[in-house]
């Protein structure tokens, strides 16, 4: 379902093609104070406009339908809507027939039996990640300053230092290509005790709500994939202090899926971009063979680039979520009457 | 919480020194066929016996207290209860004090008050993934023989071939030390269409549920982390086929988080088993300081060995859960009353 | 929280003065044909100005925003909202200090700090039904011509008399008083099987929706209060056919929380409007006295009246959501892509 | 499904005539001192032996086989398992062609196909409600000792003086038939501020749970029905003092779904027992006719006298939930290390 979170409950809703995209966020403590302009500073982070991000421009602008009064949140659901305007959506006609590779296009068409809005990718389109960038930053004021999120892009096309990545999107471009890339997210402050086993572990709800990001195919937690190519001499972190301080921090903040009072670090692999001015091959259900296919459209060449407010939002949410399950999270007063 | 699921509910219980452990499935069909004795074919995959794993020897046989009814189960929820029996609970009476690092000793410490079950483990044990392996042995017979699921260790120690993983386990074994692995599970007969954007996406639940498996750290499904390094023109999988065949598999099965109808393919990485009796260092709450640590008791030296049919049963849970919120699964028949 | 349903999903939001109230409906099946005017019907059927009902004219015009394509719902969540207009939300400013008698002023302020929009009831008003209407329109059509759901009233001011309900809500306004009532629903064309022990009976679940409409005091279903009066060899419905139809139907088409195919018959007990215009009394916080209170603004003198299609409505979600969960409900066609 | 409560999760199972019956409590808080003989106190309340209720005798002894070490909950989840032991399954070997009448035999064979167990009533048994009176004991220690819980009779056959309602019960089992009853709650404590709009309001929540309740067929919380025929002047409850304390208390506590912090009242309406020795008539599926029937094994004359502690237990379990939702409930200590 289009719907996250237990106390902190987050529902998608929109199309790209469609009159706006949209977010209800349910469980927002009473007396937080918002306003549009807060919601803009990780809205314009998303934004396109980088090289190698799609030239598709939108305004962005967040409309709160509901939940605010006198500029604090009221405790009722929180909406906020934004309006689709730059659309061209002659450029998807021919994708029926034709679905894409590596998009969600012939499931979607077969899922719904043919009446899912095709356009742009309809409900598949990254403009859904308006609403979490919404969600992420509600979160962050409910988790308060004690509690640090932090992403940043760690590696694009194979490499990690700042030229290499940058002429790995470049190359990609050239060549009407694209290219993946991964990106690290540290949350400092988390204080011990987070998490629930056996099933709501930090990372089983961490993962589940980073796999929802469009184009995410990986995750991992503290040294992850090479954790399996370690000693557990060599992994186990010692503790050091009373406060459960380690020396590392191979375990990236969580053991036995409880959050240890250290960082807690994740990353995340982000696939190369679907969508590819490259010509491509692809089954034509109208001619019943494999046909060339170029897809028209626009596009970003590396969508890692866009990716790290989303993936700081996802993670505020979901920490978010704990601390209010918790009893944690912003004190906003108390009501003389 | 300890449940997971939304029309095929597992819920696990119990601790390792405790009376048992078990679980309850709720949503089970009604009129399968089940034995204990078919509950035994992948409990003994689980089971401890091979090199590198503890020597701690359970008859685990399940017992069946409710659900079942001539030989097939009812459609009330399932439970399995095996009893706890080979423990030796002074081996772990010193941890409280000192707890073993990558454990969860300190956090179940910190989160529950002192109040938890400290032995052997408690509620983080291995032994509660007999649940698991009950659960999944049910799912795969709802899901039915079109569906298969297997798992299979492809990297022990950094090596993959039989040989060198083998040796990385003897190796850890001489040193008194630990080795972790990664395991690699594939799915075919998924129709096109199971998963549900955004939220609840193949990918999401299926990793909410893998880690959730103590000492899981890193999920990724296709080309995962591999994806980050390619182009867009290498990773999309060209359909080639009406019915979404692809020519390749990158996509690992899912494409925007619905299943695609090619094998579903995801990694697990498992970390070294953190009890290991060389010699380590961690903070004594006793004394005040780091203080050196030599872990007793019985242990897997390679938890990876164990790890494929667990991975295969939390699939199968997934799938299953899937298959019934799909309207698909096993058919046992009709009341003419 | 403001969200019910497994697999048909209702999300409410707004606040009664706030900008707009509306609702998102996820789980809806794609194909289904649906236009504003569609949501007309019921909701024209919701809208005051009835004698007895608030003179307060809102045009309730929905605006379909996300989950509609060429006329056809898309399978993604459907997002309809309602512009908020008449508001006159000087009224209510002094009801911060005063609490309303019977009304929710009193526990909202607390529960949120005083940080809630307490104008017009905020999200307490009835309002907020307009989105209860909209999913249950859909609902309807998700069931299908089969399944047929009838709410009327059946007593008004202990009246069940057509001529004596109307004389009671005539005195109650002559005396700027209000009324109570009773709907009852009747739904036909259930299939056998609907419910789920223990906890998912269709009481359960249909209870637990009817009880959130504002001033619903009472449910039962069948007989029942009347039942608890009843023998046994009175109240037990004899099966007569082995369709399963009853001679009588005591049980109201549900035993042991299934439905038996028979009507499923239920009541709601709605109180008596809490806006009265008549002097009360109630504490007042500015003088921390008991002071006499008259509770301006625009109100119905009997709720009631305008319940049925609430009711109705709310029996529609319910209902759905069980179809969906069994694999019933409409068939959109099959895409041969 | 056959699980409720989102932070505190009880999950039922067993069937009457199987291995046993029982309940896993998840999200117990940790460190509360507990035994059997604490689950006795209101077992015995539970049990038969009353004039009126069912011969039938099992020890109903609890068998605690998780959650539990050293006299103190884990914080893990707590599993009790009751043996199934004075059975008499013959009785009920011939219902499977003739359904009794108010019985779930007939709505069971066709939704589980026929591979129900029908023994006793199977998983509908009264005996399911065991595991209800275990958790809500819990519950009420997780409470605490300011929140007070007391059911009681208020009517059998119609009849609310203590000879009246003995006569009826007297006089039903003279005739082999059965009588139905009304049961009252009371929970003092309870602070202001429980329940959550829309969906989740405490009546909400409570009737959901009531209504799960085998043979509970209304519920209505203070004036309910009455208030259908009482005036708003006359219902509504004047608030008095700062706390909260109203004049009257029509609401049962309970404004616009949120507990008020005045007593919670509400009644629950319990049919006459289904199975009555006297004879009857319903369809047999063996001759295609309707056939007389005597239904044999060992009932309640009146289901009602063993409600009370049912229904107390029932509320404990929801009233827990929402303690521990908004973050209250007993303290059992903060852990030093």
């Amino acid at each position: 379902m289009n719907r996250i979170g237990r106390k902190y409950g987050v529902s998608l809703f929109g199309e790209s093609h469609g009159t706006s995209v949209g977010v209800v966020v349910d469980g927002v403590p009473a007396g937080i104070v918002l306003s549009a302009s807060d919601l803009e500073v990780d809205l314009s982070r998303r934004r396109a406009g980088a090289k190698g991000t799609t030239p598709r421009q939108e305004a962005d602008r967040p409309q709160i339908v509901s939940g605010l009064f006198d500029g604090r949140t009221t405790g009722s659901p929180l909406t906020v809507l934004f309006q689709n305007s730059d659309t061209r959506s002659g450029d998807y006609a021919r994708l029926v027939a034709q679905p894409r590779p590596g998009h969600a296009d012939f499931v979607a068409r077969r899922k719904w039996n043919g009446w899912n809005d095709y356009r742009g990718g309809g409900h598949f389109s990254g403009r859904i990640t308006l609403g979490i960038v919404v969600a992420g930053t509600i979160a962050k004021k409910v988790l308060g300053e004690s509690v640090k999120i932090e992403s940043r892009i760690v590696e694009i096309g194979g490499r990690s230092d700042p030229a290499g990545m940058e002429a790995a999107v470049e190359h990609a471009m050239e060549e009407q290509d694209s290219v993946g890339g991964i990106v690290e997210c540290t949350v400092t402050g988390v204080p011990v005790g987070w998490g629930e086993p056996f099933f709501d572990s930090v990372e089983s709800v961490l993962s589940h709500a980073l796999f929802s990001i469009p184009a995410v195919k990986g995750v991992e937690f503290g040294s992850g994939f090479a954790a399996a190519r370690m000693r557990g001499s060599e992994h186990n972190d010692p503790i050091v202090a009373a406060d459960g301080t380690t020396r590392s921090n191979h375990a990236g903040g969580i053991n036995g899926g409880i959050s240890n009072g250290n960082p807690i670090v994740f990353r995340v692999a982000v696939k190369p971009t679907s969508s590819i001015s490259k010509p491509q091959e692809t089954f034509d259900f109208a001619t019943g063979r494999v046909e060339p296919l170029v897809v028209r459209g626009r596009h970003d060449a590396c969508i890692a680039l866009r990716m790290p407010v989303i993936v700081e939002s996802m993670a505020a949410i979901v920490l978010c979520d704990f601390a209010l399950l918790a009893g944690s999270g912003i004190d906003t007063g108390h009501c003389e009457f």
